[in-house]
């Protein structure tokens, strides 16, 4: 492409992103397509020929954003709400110009080497100690992967060459929350552990991870000739962003000699706020901890950052050079090849960097500081909410709740089918989006702030809606219950 | 940041670019830093307070570019080649801006049906069976990860629960050619495998993994109670971009009832092009198939596509879906992120989409052939010069050759060193990038043509350098040869 051309088509979608992000609002936050109308919108064979570069613009409004879930709406209360923060994406942009590829320092030492700036400055924000080292990987599913094939490493030494079959390893096992991401499941399916070998712990009522109860299943399966690989503590659960006593598991971890990896991919930013200054508990002790920045901390997915005092094991796992990527500064450089199973990577981060910059660190903790504050005023409403019930603590920027009806508030299948109703019901106004999960058997309502164009007045539309989705509900449904 | 401001910023970040893109010859391609400069050019600790953005992208040209290492520059013929095409690195910028996050039909319609779409152009285009599904992943390290569990999962059918320790499973074995690449190795190692289970067989002299090597290998490790898990071919491996008889090995892998993977990473965009529809054979019988449009598809890096007709053993080996990522239309949809490790994903396919829209089919076969004609070319210099000598054939874009001197032309420490010399003489200029491989025990120079930028002025300058530091090299250094 010509590079005037380029120039017009840029600058075209400059206008076509700045304009985007200004009505927002009017789209729906759920996409409201059906499954296959973007397929059936498109020819079955590429063009044979050019097409003009103003047709593929055009179906980004006909066919693309119609079909797109917004996360970039402050409606979306879904999941974890995320932000792509203007700066992130204005370096994101650049780091698609540039197009490195930071296998090797050589093949980037821009990459390569703030990367570890930008990484140094997070870990200083999030006090973590100074020998830690971080490495960014594209999500938490690989960050946590990472982790558990070092912990493997350390558990069982020869894995890398000989590996786990036809030989005499005794069963393997990880340790992690009931409530723990399934992306440790993934992992240990992944490294050859087998599900089998992930012993989920029961939590108390506060959804943390029973201290007591991982010393029950390690005793048990010690005596069992099981051998404990690793266990994972979660600092903001998925569900219901619980924490574990991290700083309990941890001396349990060193006492039992076992490798401690800490899920902080939503919360772990948190560390960087004084008042929240109790989640760095035990941070220091930890093993590997993998954070996300593209979660909770304004940057444009994919980006995730693991920590780690012992990367050298990690390179023991993963580092491997043919000769074709030998270079004169192998041994003296960082190559981050070495970090991990994928060779190249992207240069992610630019817009970590950048978000940084722009924000600066009081004006990051600001921002997270009003998410928590959002959620704390919406679980002010349903606190006062006959209607509703709180079913869990707030210590971050997550409210579950549900609605009840006077006389239900039990478990029942009819309650579980009415939350999941009204959830629907308010996803189908596109003004919210909002998910569930299940706390204590029950299926409960998820409202989690984490977007920076959230306000207050996003809050109370949202409670609205709910209020107005149960009036209709109820007063359509009220035999059933 | 206000809407204006994003405007003011992207406006002048895409004349940055575009100025980027056009002074792109002014760059040496090789970074010129020495380790250490960008950490030493920034502060060790983020800003306390906001940064202008200005100053961000002031420091894009104050540190970032004379650290980079140009992979847009014509003159880049390291490794592979690449090409940010134009479209591509456009759309990547709309899939910052958009920030889906495609891990369930419902948060990403758009980007999960667009990749169905784009991946069924691709595969017909390919001439791949139609039976044939596609999903993207960023690199091909992560492609081949999980097609080597997918083989695992067929070879151990419980291993997914039960996994390889504490149990009664055989020594498990990969195969793959002495040329195939560390991706394989690395898969085998993560996947608990270990990396003695990856048989490395012999090549012929074109660098072709010898199949009767391979029979034999079989043979020998079922007689010794080994259970083979997948044989790995190659079409266009990394040294010299030698092929695989794909077809002869799919037929082993059929009577044998093994999984075959075929690394296509590189070349097999070539499948598209009528005359090297020989590369097409055997490709039918693959059980999975990596390709790489960001490797020789001018699509911004990262991007990565895995083909397999036996997406349900994916599927099998990693689906996993907690209460909190139940959507209504489970079981109707595609959620990518039944189809791996990873989670969430990034709107790749948007990229691709656009990038085989804007060319055409004719477009890229056009390009890849210039390509190859360009790499023809320079391997006729190369022989028809007393003092070089090619080393392998050249099927595609990748040149392998080595300067040698009269009656030195066998292997020897001197000779290695002299080609290592002539390299980094010729990259310290700047002005082109080439890298070295090892093939017969001899240090290689090795040319790869990859970027749409890279005419045929390009390829002469190389040679011309390449001429000149053998002159100077060997006048110079003339008594150590």
């Amino acid at each position: 492409m010509p590079p005037e051309e380029f120039r017009r088509h840029a600058h075209a979608l400059v206008e076509w992103a700045a304009g985007y992000f200004e009505q927002i609002e009017t789209h729906a936050v759920l996409a409201q397509v059906a499954p296959g109308d973007v397929r059936r919108a498109l020819p079955d064979r590429a063009p044979e020929h050019p097409e003009p570069f103003e047709q593929v613009i055009a179906d980004l409004d006909r066919i693309i954003l119609p079909a797109a879930t917004h996360w970039n709406h402050p409606g979306f209360f879904a999941y974890f709400a995320i932000t792509g923060s203007a700066p992130g994406v204005l370096m994101d942009m650049v780091s698609s110009a540039l197009n490195q590829q930071a296998m090797l320092w050589r093949t980037s030492p821009a990459a390569t080497e703030l990367e570890e700036v930008t990484l140094r400055w997070l870990a200083r924000l999030m006090h973590l100690p100074d020998e830690i080292e971080g490495v960014i990987y594209d999500t938490a599913s690989i960050s946590t992967l990472h982790a558990l094939a070092a912990a493997r490493e350390v558990a069982v030494p020869d894995v890398r060459t000989r590996g786990l079959a036809g030989r005499d390893v005794p069963p393997l096992r990880v340790y992690c929350s009931e409530h723990a991401h399934s992306s440790v499941d993934k992992a240990v399916i992944a490294l050859g552990l087998g599900h089998q070998a992930l012993r989920r712990i029961p939590a108390d009522d506060r959804f943390s991870m029973r201290v007591d109860a991982l010393e029950a299943a390690l005793s048990e399966d010690r005596a069992a000739g099981i051998r404990p690989v690793a266990i994972v503590a979660t600092v903001g659960t998925t569900s219901s962003t619980s924490v574990d006593d991290v700083e309990a598991i941890a001396a349990i971890a060193k006492r039992e000699q076992i490798w401690l990896h800490v899920d902080a991919a939503y919360a772990g930013v948190m560390a960087m706020v004084p008042e929240f200054a109790w989640i760095r508990a035990g941070l220091d002790q930890a093993d590997s901890i993998v954070v996300n920045p593209h979660k909770w901390l304004f940057t444009p997915f994919d980006l995730s950052v693991l920590f780690t005092p012992r990367m050298d094991v990690i390179r023991q796992a993963f580092s491997l050079t043919p000769e074709y990527l030998k270079t004169p500064e192998t041994g003296a450089v960082r190559n981050l090849m070495d970090t991990g199973v994928q060779l190249g990577r992207r240069f992610r981060a630019l817009k970590l960097w950048a978000i940084l910059r722009y924000f600066g660190a009081e004006g990051v903790r600001a921002r997270l500081r009003e998410h928590c504050r959002l959620a704390q005023l919406f679980a002010s409403w349903v606190d006062e909410d006959p209607d509703f019930e709180r079913v869990a603590p707030v210590p971050f920027s997550v409210v579950c709740f549900r609605a009840i009806n006077a006389g239900q508030q039990q478990a029942s299948p009819d309650l579980d089918a009415f939350n999941h109703a009204i959830i629907d019901r308010v996803n189908k106004t596109g003004e919210v989006f909002l998910s569930h999960t299940s706390l204590n058997g029950q299926i409960v309502i998820r409202l989690a702030v984490g977007n920076l164009r959230t306000e207050e007045r996003h809050l109370r539309r949202a409670w609205a809606l709910l209020r107005e989705a149960l009036a209709q509900h109820s007063s359509q449904a009220a035999p059933a219950l």
